[in-house]
């Protein structure tokens, strides 16, 4: 793997919020090291997803195994004024000791449900949040999106490329990733295509045919210099552009072997009928179309129940952008520490309290309903959460492959019911609590309400070093 | 500046659509290595903004300057089994030697209006697209939505805090950039900080809160370690966290030094009133308000008009994806190739020819009009476009520091007319186009759609090279 695929915590110790770090000293200072849990979860789906893809883990272990803090970045957070030379000593020598558990890339997944669960000391397990939440939210927002998009195309190929209007260098890498693990076929992104060996496709754009002194010029040299290459014929006029690549199959006769046109602006659906019409009439019927432009999974839907005789999609912007829903609800947050159980009532942010684990219930082949429970309970079905690291070292041997994860994400998608694999919101995917989870839950809420009737604790000054930093 | 903040070329030159690519080779094989003319615009402004802020030209100088392709990146090229051996080699000897035009970082720009013009031989003007696009469509997206989160806080203080939810990395990194460029105070990326020397700011999450035996227990200890903090009340009950905050003070007496306090859930306008009314009984009326969670420009302007005492603005998710638009419509598109005028006439995407100027003429200390001219016309205003490199040299001295384009940026934002720096759909902007460039379009429209009538011109057997790529 090349370094960008690589999201090394040796580069981006300090891709973090400042607050991670004001924390950290307090537990360095307050001697709170003690085993915390955090949990990484998506507190509510848009209401344009029924499901979501789970994508991403992979950058979060690379950082989380390689998070040190160099010499450079200890004098930047010297020069704040904050932090005092114990603790900056301190996180000279810090790495990641703890355990991770995740369910694998690809799996479809649901609100509140753990994508990941931290298990380490408490600084460490606080220090990762910023980072693997930046990763792990992306690639499975774009997944899950892309995930629409394939469904949408009905087998018809998908193709990546938007590389151009993502959200940045990472973006346009992770978007391939993401969209690829979700079931496109291809990406423009050749960086994309050598990090993952994700197949590149791509041929000409406008500019080849401007910069030419006419259309049927250009398409004549593309075709000779590549044979089975994809003609772009809307630059002046989309028909009269098929036609002109009709006159060229007529000059060349069997050296002819241009593979399809693409369609890129315009009315697509009438255009791809009319153009389908002039190359079959021409006897090309073996010239496929391609399509792009503002294509999303709602576009590609109507196109196909146009019948509109398209063989391929070329997506971008909206898909790797996620346009219609550009964020996740997404959180990482304390449900245990020292052994015992923590939970936020913060209205509308209440979180889950304690351990987890995820149980899928299949019936009739499909995928029915899903139990969040306590990590030491047993219900029915399958656990979807696996350990992924012991004490900072990743499991290597538990985490497939890319190509892998794909196929695992085509079977989950086609173990989904028909309503929640639809492109319209339908009704929910039935997701529980355990007894047990409820339990913990309503015995913990009982605790921290009766703990507020009482006096607050006295400030335990003696704890508190006095050399203020600043 | 870090790696981070350095989009070199030498790391990216495969971070492209494998159409440049293929598109470069049919140029080496027809040797087409004049001049060309490349403009980077938008096409139309997302109708729910009235202006952009140009952004991003930074990262793509440098990468322009810095590109180059790596033995490793050529085998992989190779390995496709598309390119010939002379074409690689050529590549291994490729740097752009050209000249770019831009208009400054910070500046105000329309729909139609070139923020970045490329004047080079057609492969290296041509292989650059695909990363300036990337870096200056996402700049320019996340510069604009934060001016509009800028003026929505009407001098009230804002935080870009949303590293966790934006896309990616290079996301996390330039959106801070952008922010900062528009106008925000500060960040919680401390990475930014350290690269741009942007203001860095945080202080507690919830899971401080939650790691504690008590809520008051948790403020009195960050408060005796950080004098002058700010303590996040609403992890269990709003209210009744700052009710504990005012115990802290009565405790502590003069020591008490808390700057803040923040509400990040519930009625956020609401319950700033009672926390304020609740502070200032206790004699707290220094200690200032400042929330977060879900914001954008409206719901700023939502609280601040309904008179919420709120100091300071905490702003992530939706400023850093620019969720109401999470892209614009923007294109790199081929205007002139060797002395002659190129234009698109696809539908809806038609482009306007040849080199060009915009000029923005001022009335009555505001901006009243811009007008999009040939380079070579004089136009009543200032011209905005200049000369950023030059033979593939970055013009060092011509480009500002970030902190100078800040204060430009708020320049240009203040000399905005009312309507247009309105948080409402307004009348546009009005960008006309001078005569000078409507006659250069209309006789190329006609030169075009003559030629469309002749017969296709031969096909130049001769000038290809009959040795297939594959």
């Amino acid at each position: 793997m090349s370094e960008t695929s690589r999201a090394s915590g040796r580069h981006y110790a300090l891709l973090t919020d400042l607050y991670q770090l004001t924390m950290l000293q307090a537990y360095y200072v307050e001697d709170m090291q003690d085993t915390a849990v955090f949990d990484l979860f998506v507190r509510h789906l848009p209401e344009q997803r029924n499901y979501l893809i789970a994508a991403g883990l992979q950058p979060a272990l690379d950082y989380i195994t390689s998070l040190a803090f160099t010499p450079d970045e200890l004098d930047y957070l010297d020069s704040l004024g904050r932090f005092r030379t114990q603790f900056l000593d301190y996180l000279a020598g810090f790495h990641f000791t703890g355990d991770v558990y995740a369910v694998p890339e690809g799996t479809v997944v649901f609100a509140d449900e753990p994508l990941v669960e931290v298990i380490a000391p408490l600084p460490q397990a606080q220090l990762v949040e910023t980072f693997i939440l930046n990763q792990v939210h992306f690639q499975t927002l774009i997944a899950s999106k892309a995930a629409r998009v394939v469904h949408a195309a009905a087998g018809h190929t998908v193709v990546d490329f938007g590389l151009r209007r993502y959200h940045g260098i990472d973006a346009g890498m992770q978007a391939a990733r993401a969209a690829w693990l979700a079931g496109a076929d291809a990406t423009s992104n050749v960086l994309a295509g050598k990090t993952w060996n994700i197949p590149v496709n791509g041929t000409m754009a406008h500019s080849y045919i401007l910069a030419h002194d006419s259309e049927a010029n250009a398409f004549a040299r593309f075709a000779e210099l590549y044979p089975d290459t994809v003609l772009l014929v809307d630059t002046y006029d989309t028909l009269a552009g098929v036609r002109k690549v009709v006159e060229l199959a007529r000059e060349l006769g069997e050296r002819f072997q241009v593979s399809a046109i693409r369609l890129d602006s315009g009315e697509i659906g009438p255009l791809a009928h009319e153009a389908r019409n002039i190359l079959d009439r021409a006897g090309l019927e073996r010239v496929q179309l391609f399509v792009s432009g503002d294509l999303d999974e709602h576009a590609i839907a109507a196109l196909l129940a146009g019948g509109a005789p398209i063989d391929g999609f070329g997506v971008g912007t909206r898909m790797g952008t996620s346009a219609d829903a550009p964020f996740l609800n997404c959180a990482y947050k304390l449900v245990e520490y020292a052994g015992e159980n923590r939970m936020k009532l913060s209205r509308d942010k209440a979180t889950l309290p304690g351990r987890k684990q995820i149980f899928r219930v299949r019936e009739s082949g499909l995928n029915a309903r899903d139990i969040i429970a306590r990590h030491d309970e047993r219900c029915a079905g399958t656990p979807l959460l696996r350990p992924v690291m012991q004490s900072g070292n990743i499991l290597r041997d538990t985490l497939p492959s890319l190509a892998v994860s794909r196929d695992h994400c085509r079977v989950e998608r086609t173990a989904l019911p028909a309503g929640v694999k639809s492109l319209q919101p339908g009704a929910p995917y039935p997701v529980e609590l355990s007894s047990g989870l409820i339990a913990a839950r309503e015995g913990l809420r009982r605790r921290i309400q009766k703990r507020g009737l009482q006096a607050s604790p006295p400030i335990l000054r003696d704890a508190i070093n006095q050399d203020q930093p600043d």
